[in-house]
């Protein structure tokens, strides 16, 4: 597996477009189109959120009832949630002004909304943005990067990622985009994305990978706690990479897991790092626990916790705050048998021994919190199983963006 | 019953002292004692945190082990948590020094600490202290709120209550001091408190009273989500206001629960409406769902969001954040019932009705959210049962105190 140039274009097959919409931003494109020239299998996931936006129910209806779908097309600004029939309106509205331009059945075009909750989106301007995009639509490694900013709200940079694999000695393609930076917690985190595949693949089998992985990207990932009501993530697998469809779990399964696994992480980890005023990616590594759900539950409560955001925000090494996440996660364990450390590629240092204070630097510990990416790797000595989560740090900005994010 | 002056001393037979032992803070008082004349039956609930502190494991085994208890030193400074066999030690010998220079056995001596996790007490600080303290018990008003004083840490407040209620015909007192800031949350939220009584109960009441009233005072409240190690809450029953002795659940436990659930939900809306960095209370009453339980997690999940928490600093009146929180609580319910209302000493104002904005006024909305004590009212539409939770706004001043705590 390798990595290649560009987002979601750099797949065979696949096109995209961005257009300013003018659906709340003022000039910037605030739409986006992501076409597969051919059907596409289709598999998603969706919040957990008992509140579901109207393209999240357009999308699960899709995902339920169709095999394939050929478009998916994006609005920033408005969520279209808590909008109740109306918005169920707007969003059919604007799948089928895509559907119609591009001569597709309206359940063919998946939809996916963020933004302010509660407002409605200008049907006109959606339909105009919809016929706009189609027209605009190219398969330029550019048109995939303006996608991905099309779709940005308080994101502060574009997030896609491609790779290329082989399956049964065919070259395949897989590439994602997505946004993300409030509103973020596990299952799902508050985000749109799409991946893009040239791979065959069975829909029952792309919907089980998909679902599968999420359990370790997407999920372990949080920058605020908040489930959003718009979560979606879309995998259009197109099969233009002709290799023997995949429809069982052998060997080819694996590798295209593997590619996919890797972009989600990728994204994931690109989503946390962009959090909501964020100055580093956060990482929680929790190894030697009894099970993976509870180095899950464990490595969780550690990116979670608030206190331990602002001391890492803080470059402090207030490592109690650490044993105290863990200690409330849920998970039984010997406190006295936790060991501790933090990583960044200034390198790694033990701040904790079998639970008590280990013999360490301030000096270090600062200098290691002081870089982009941080690790804290937490030692439970209770078995073999380990889990990763990704967040961020808790700032002042955080504060800033979403004291005054609706006016 | 009515509200009356002062704090822990103002109930008969209890004494208080404070002292600057230096433990860890300078030129300010850290140290603080509460001393009934006579055996106190005792009951405590402590912190679900897996990490217990050596304070916490001492009260516990108290608390589990003996009919009464007699006095209760505290420390503000130093959590003594993650501090090991050595902690134990310091802690004991915390006891001991004051539970010789009172004659009491060092089982009559209850301790609690609160501040750094990880750093060990200066044990000839705790026990010199503890002996001063001793030296300067008095019953006066104002060493009850000296005490109060003592035990803060990034509290901004001092907080104490007290009432005076009718038991069989008796004058019966009680009184509580608490303290907490950050590290707030439910089951327990951070905090130590002791509440002080004259009345007379058996020790299996006293427990129970105080083991309920938790879940609908302490336990609904959060400032940051952060449980705690050192959680302890504890009343001190000396039965010195001569009442027939409560041993059934009558009229007269009525009487005093009533004046235990008044003590403790002022408590903790002091604590809620002092969290680090708060510039006010956020109270989340839910309405109409199905269960208390069910309501108890929706109000919850609403002051602990911290994106509510920033729009209510905000003074922003974006409601789906609100609607959003209810939604990933963890209940089902159908969001197209929900009203919401938003209420301060200013007012009342509809924001939601059956999951859609109502026609509300911004202006009235930053008016009513810009006063000290704000409520959401959500009306789920769903049953009879309600519940309440208390809370603050998330602030520039939080991740300045928590970036910055331990140096």
């Amino acid at each position: 597996m390798k990595i290649v140039d560009g987002g979601v274009t750099a797949v065979q097959g696949f096109l995209a477009a961005s257009v300013a919409a003018g659906i709340k931003y003022k000039d910037r494109m605030d739409m986006a189109l992501v076409y597969s020239k051919v059907p596409a299998i289709v598999a998603g996931v969706f919040t957990t959120n008992v509140v579901k936006a109207a393209p999240v129910k357009w999308d699960m209806a899709i995902i339920k009832e169709c095999e394939t779908a050929q478009a998916m097309v994006f609005n920033s600004g408005i969520a279209n949630a808590c909008t109740g029939k109306e918005g169920d309106t707007v969003n059919e509205a604007m799948a089928k002004a895509v559907a119609d331009a591009l001569n597709l059945k309206v359940e063919a075009v998946l939809t996916a909304s963020t933004g302010v909750i509660g407002m409605p989106i200008p049907v006109d301007k959606a339909t105009t943005g919809g016929k706009l995009l189609v027209e605009n639509l190219t398969g330029d490694i550019e048109a995939g990067h303006n996608a991905a900013k099309a779709i940005m709200t308080t994101d502060t940079i574009p997030k896609e990622v491609a790779v290329e694999f082989t399956v049964s000695g065919k070259t395949v393609r897989l590439a994602g985009m997505s946004k993300g930076s409030g509103m973020i917690h596990p299952n799902m985190a508050t985000m749109l994305a799409v991946v893009t595949t040239d791979v065959a693949i069975t829909k029952e089998l792309l919907q089980k990978a998909l679902s599968e992985d999420v359990k370790d990207t997407f999920n372990m990932m949080s920058v605020d706690r908040d489930t959003s009501t718009n979560d979606t993530l879309i995998v259009l697998a197109n099969g233009l990479a002709n290799n023997a469809v995949i429809d069982s779990e052998n060997e080819d399964y694996q590798a295209f897991c593997e590619a996919l696994h890797f972009v989600n992480e990728t994204l994931a980890k690109l989503i946390a790092g962009d959090g909501e005023g964020a100055t580093k990616l956060f990482e929680a590594k929790v190894i030697g626990a009894k099970t993976k759900d509870e180095a899950a539950l464990l490595s969780k409560a550690v990116i979670t916790s608030n206190l331990v955001k602002a001391a890492i925000f803080g470059r402090d090494a207030n490592w109690g705050r650490i044993i105290c996440a863990l200690g409330y996660a849920g998970v039984e364990f010997d406190p006295e048998k936790v060991d501790l450390y933090i990583e960044s590629e200034s390198g790694k240092l033990k701040l904790v021994e079998n639970g008590l204070t280990a013999d360490f630097s301030e000096e270090f510990a600062t200098k290691i919190l002081s870089d982009k990416e941080v690790t804290a790797i937490c030692d439970m000595h209770q078995g073999e199983a380990s889990a990763t989560a990704w967040g961020c740090d808790l700032t002042y900005d955080y504060v800033k963006i979403n004291g005054d994010y609706r006016s």
